[in-house]
């Protein structure tokens, strides 16, 4: 490894991740675990815990009306009008998820900053660190909210009445303090960089500490309802019911199974059924409704959108079969989306200058950073998960992993916010 | 039909279950549904009403320990030392239930004392009229609560020590009003009849009014966890993962197809997984754990016996196949009852002195009286369920046939609480 012109420091990143690990803090036998929902106590205390930094390194801090956080550096020799490079992710997590996951990426976004601060350079464009509302999709939306609303794909008023069941998104943000005016706009951004940990284990295995991202997987989510009929499990003999969790579980074994075919020749396919509750979910109650969640992915939209196909025939099999009633409905759909060559292209090269190997890998999971390719010119950088451990406490991610890392995002991003800001 | 020497009152026997069907009762499209669960304010009312009721009728009302109501009526020519003969069921209801599963059977017994007092008879024996608390099992135990306790089968001091996870039903019962004092105890009584809506099909189909039970089925519910791992369903290749929900879809369908082959055998054999939580439950996690619950009923112990170890070979075989960690307890065991040639004799003869057809059934459903039968000699009484329905708001008897089979039951109460009352 080659000394770096910006040197980033290890010990600060850890410091900020680790203080970012307290809010939301979950006991745990194994791991560390945090709990962050956004809108949250623990996401208002995140989020202030990272204005204070923000402004703690001269950054202009900024709050758009979904609650998308913005700090801004202009350095000295930059033009103040040109488009700036964006870089971060997010600082919520799912219920009972890991440290790593969002925040990696906003500290080493601040950190990143910060090294260019101490090294002293300056950058021809604008540099914005960016932390965006609800990534997960663990509340109000099926995920990646506010990086929507900045790519122009969501609109602010739709945003912001997106319900939890209980509460508004414009309600939680006011809760938290974080509903702010204007909306942070991706297509402003000469380019975006986003560092997330893998949630998966090429890298390790590998032994290499940056990959590469070429291709963010589709999703498309399905909710679905299978109903029979609640009878006494006692008095209603076995010839004479409709059990909707019977047929729900034909179904969960259907869609693994197409999964497992499809993966046959597409390795990056998988389906899964998350969600499933039972009603009335009584011991002495034949199940009469079962509710139902399939998330579907691959870097081939033509695979994804046969995975469908085998979902809504195995329901209407069901019927035929079993008398249940069903439906299906898509709740969720994002298509595959390419990181730009350019961004790419900084990535490597920035890994080749510090002599840390990088490779190219796809995304299996979901990211803000697919929401604003579809904006700007986008680039999606992994750091190895330890176990490919994600979303739950085992999540980990080596300090060494996160600064050689954060130290190849520093060189691209300053190789973006540097050269051709006229253009 | 023959007249009855001591006819009953149907629209009174009517207005008191319709008065009940009040308490707890829920917004429904088709039926009529309630949820009075034990404990309840909903339960309180159902309670305090029938109180009303018995009192209204000239019964001495008692609440012991764990909350069971009788009402006693000492007839002028009754011996008041000789063992009672008692007779009754329960009010409280599963969510979402129907009006009849309890309630027909309470009321049917105050209708029937008030039947022979109206007749004005005296029976040699006292009579008790009984409401035991938890009949269902859905709130502090797995079912037949209060029976358990008069039977002497669970003793006071641990059943008011159960808990929902909330208060104990110590607390729940002096919270309503209803933890008296002492034990009612079935060993007192010379015998016991219950009245209940039959919650299959067979007296429907037959186009009778009144079943006579044979064998109360036994039950044996199983409680069990499915252990995998939690993992982020994007990154997490097919290859890579232990869905703990698709195990347990195994093993609800393997349960479902056992089951159906003992029915072939004996068709009373059922097997049903009621209750089935995934978590975390979120659409983008990998099934991590699935928490479940097993109903095996059959008139046949060896038949429940076999389904537990098909249920066990199962875990065992998915342990093997697919890696996860499991765990299957036992949370509920009664063996299957027979009920009194005396008692069964008695509801046979009344229905021929009345001219109402009576036929054997065995009964799929628990009951009260299946405690009660290990204390002392006992009869169960059927009346029909329109389209087998129960457990939800589509249950129904029709009020023709809830009087036809109140008249069984008070010729059967009269015989025995009046001949041989020295024994």
């Amino acid at each position: 490894m080659t000394e770096s012109r910006f040197p980033v420091d290890g010990d600060r990143l850890q410091q900020d991740i680790e203080r970012n690990a307290q809010f939301g803090t979950i006991a745990t036998e194994n791991g560390r675990g945090r709990t962050v929902l956004p809108g949250t106590t623990p996401n208002q205390q995140a989020r202030e815990s990272l204005v204070e930094r923000l402004i703690f390194a001269d950054l202009t801090v900024d709050t758009d009306a979904v609650g998308n956080i913005t700090g801004t550096w202009l350095p000295e020799g930059c033009d103040p009008e040109a488009p700036p490079v964006a870089v971060g992710s997010h600082l919520d997590s799912v219920p009972n998820g890991g440290i790593f996951d969002g925040p990696l990426g906003v500290y080493a976004a601040l950190e990143a900053v910060r090294a260019l601060q101490d090294a002293d350079v300056s950058t021809t464009r604008p540099i914005q660190v960016v932390c965006f509302t609800g990534e997960e999709g663990t509340r109000f939306a099926d995920g990646v909210l506010g990086s929507s609303v900045a790519a122009g794909l969501l609109d602010i008023a739709t945003a912001l009445e997106l319900s939890d069941g209980t509460e508004t998104l414009r309600e939680a943000l006011e809760d938290i303090g974080f509903h702010g005016e204007g909306r942070l706009d991706a297509t402003d951004w000469h380019a975006w960089l986003e560092l997330h940990v893998e949630q998966s284990q090429r890298l390790e295995q590998l032994d290499v500490s940056a990959g590469v991202v070429t291709t963010i997987n589709g999703t498309t989510r399905l909710h679905g309802t299978i109903e029979g009929t609640p009878e006494h499990t006692g008095s209603t003999s076995m010839a004479d019911r409709t059990d909707a969790l019977a047929a729900a579980s034909e179904f969960v074994l259907a869609v693994e199974q197409a999964a497992q075919a499809a993966a046959e020749t597409d390795p990056t396919a998988v389906a899964t059924v998350g969600e499933l509750s039972v009603d009335p979910g009584a011991v002495n109650v034949v199940p009469g409704q079962v509710e139902f969640s399939v998330d579907i992915r691959a870097v081939n939209q033509s695979v994804i959108d046969r995975l469908v196909d085998r979902a809504e025939s195995k329901l209407e099999a069901l019927e035929a079969d079993r008398g249940v009633e069903t439906t299906l409905d898509c709740s969720y759909d994002v298509s595959p989306a390419d990181m730009a060559p350019s961004c790419r292209a900084a990535l490597h090269d920035a890994g080749d200058a510090l002599g840390i190997e990088t490779v190219d890998v796809h995304s299996g999971a979901g990211h803000d950073t697919m929401q604003i390719a579809t904006a700007t010119d986008a680039g999606l950088l992994f750091a190895p998960s330890r176990g490919g451990h994600s979303h739950n406490p085992l999540e980990w991610t080596d300090w060494w992993d996160c600064a050689a890392a954060t130290e190849v995002l520093t060189e691209a991003l300053y190789s973006l916010a540097t050269n051709g800001a006229d253009t």
